[in-house]
């Protein structure tokens, strides 16, 4: 693993700029990958060991991890999604996030960059005309350049609400 | 037209990110023009030859182009916009458009600018305390400069879904 | 009071695109404030003379002034969000703010920066699956640097809706 970072500017508010620019692209990325049901693309964008899970903030504020979707590594994550492709993905149903908020908490050692962001899920079953607020929540993340691009070591999904009549548990 | 491109840094990071700025104030003007009802205004954002549609995700997935809304000149942008004040802009109802999850694609040749953004419009009937999702979707963009401004050449407005208690076919 | 701003770069593009950052980030830091239910950091938010007010679109647009909340000084508006953590911030209720479409309209006399955003406040009942639109409006904003950090000199909260089964005004 190379951690190359793009090349510094040497004004510190640009370089800020730059690297939150780089993960409000990450995001962009993300959300697209999910929208399209690209589920291949969506997991190429976390790391070997990353950490992913959907949690709701009840549990989360009392520290109980046990959540509706927990992965401890990028093969778990890739099971995950390839489980959805053969169910959910052909299901009648559109998503489409929007992420917001973005904020860059700071670099920390190791290049591991903390971050956060609120994120909203609006489901459309096909040929209804309501779309619905499917998911509501914020991620708190941790991202890391593998061979000089950004990506997930941590992501923690929580959320405000989950909308019951979707019994699978797609990821968001 | 002159094609003006603004001042570059010589710093590929941050001519990119200036370009993606740039995309991102259009739209935040874009969606402003069309949430405050100056119609007029909204025209002057499109080129003379642009092509503007509204299209479903199922009928654009399948490749059909049959829309909502299809304009292939800012003449016929113009004829919209205008038929529109005469009716819908008059009716008891507020939208309001959150663009987010900017990708800016890359500049293509002759200073086309490949863009997409996801939108939410929601709507507010007067004096009605509950605000619907009336529509929700994704702008597939081309950007143009045209004396040194960004002018939209194409956008194609995919909703995933319509509120169908709205007749009107307003502008996204 | 010091009005310092960041380190120019000289490039003009390039330093109005880090006030923009500016902004939005600070924007990002109050959804999460009142996201998180941080009162007291929402009101060191404001300057010591802030005007903060919500009020109705319709009212806006007839240039009626009376609103939901109105505030005149960070005082009132210190005593708004405490007299809401005694009430409001237990009862069993999320809120998650949306913040987008940000728009820097220009550094005015004396440091003033106006600026505007869309906002969204979704509101989630505890142990309820249905996520609500609860206020869709706008911020009308001026911006001031006090000791070189930007602090809300003025915050307009105009709201196309307002969820009527919420009785508590609470702070947008």
């Amino acid at each position: 693993m190379l951690d190359v970072p793009p090349a510094a500017t040497h004004h510190p508010g640009l370089d800020a700029l730059l690297l939150h620019h780089e993960v409000d692209k990450f995001n962009a990325a993300y959300a697209a990958a999910l929208d399209e049901q690209r589920l291949a693309d969506w997991v190429e964008m976390f790391t070997e060991d990353a950490f992913y899970v959907v949690i709701s903030r009840e549990n989360a504020d009392k520290g109980m991890p046990v959540g509706l979707i927990y992965c401890d590594s990028k093969a778990m994550i890739h099971d995950r999604a390839f489980a959805l492709e053969k169910t959910a993905m052909f299901a009648p149903r559109y998503l489409r996030h929007i992420i917001g908020n973005l904020q860059v908490l700071g670099e920390e050692e190791r290049g591991a960059i903390r971050a956060r962001a609120n994120y909203v899920v609006i489901q459309v079953l096909y040929d209804r005309p309501d779309a619905k607020l499917h998911q509501v929540g914020v991620y708190h993340d941790v991202f890391r350049r593998v061979d000089g691009v950004l990506k997930l070591a941590e992501r923690r999904c929580i959320y405000d609400n989950l909308l019951v009549d979707n019994a699978l548990c797609l990821p968001v």
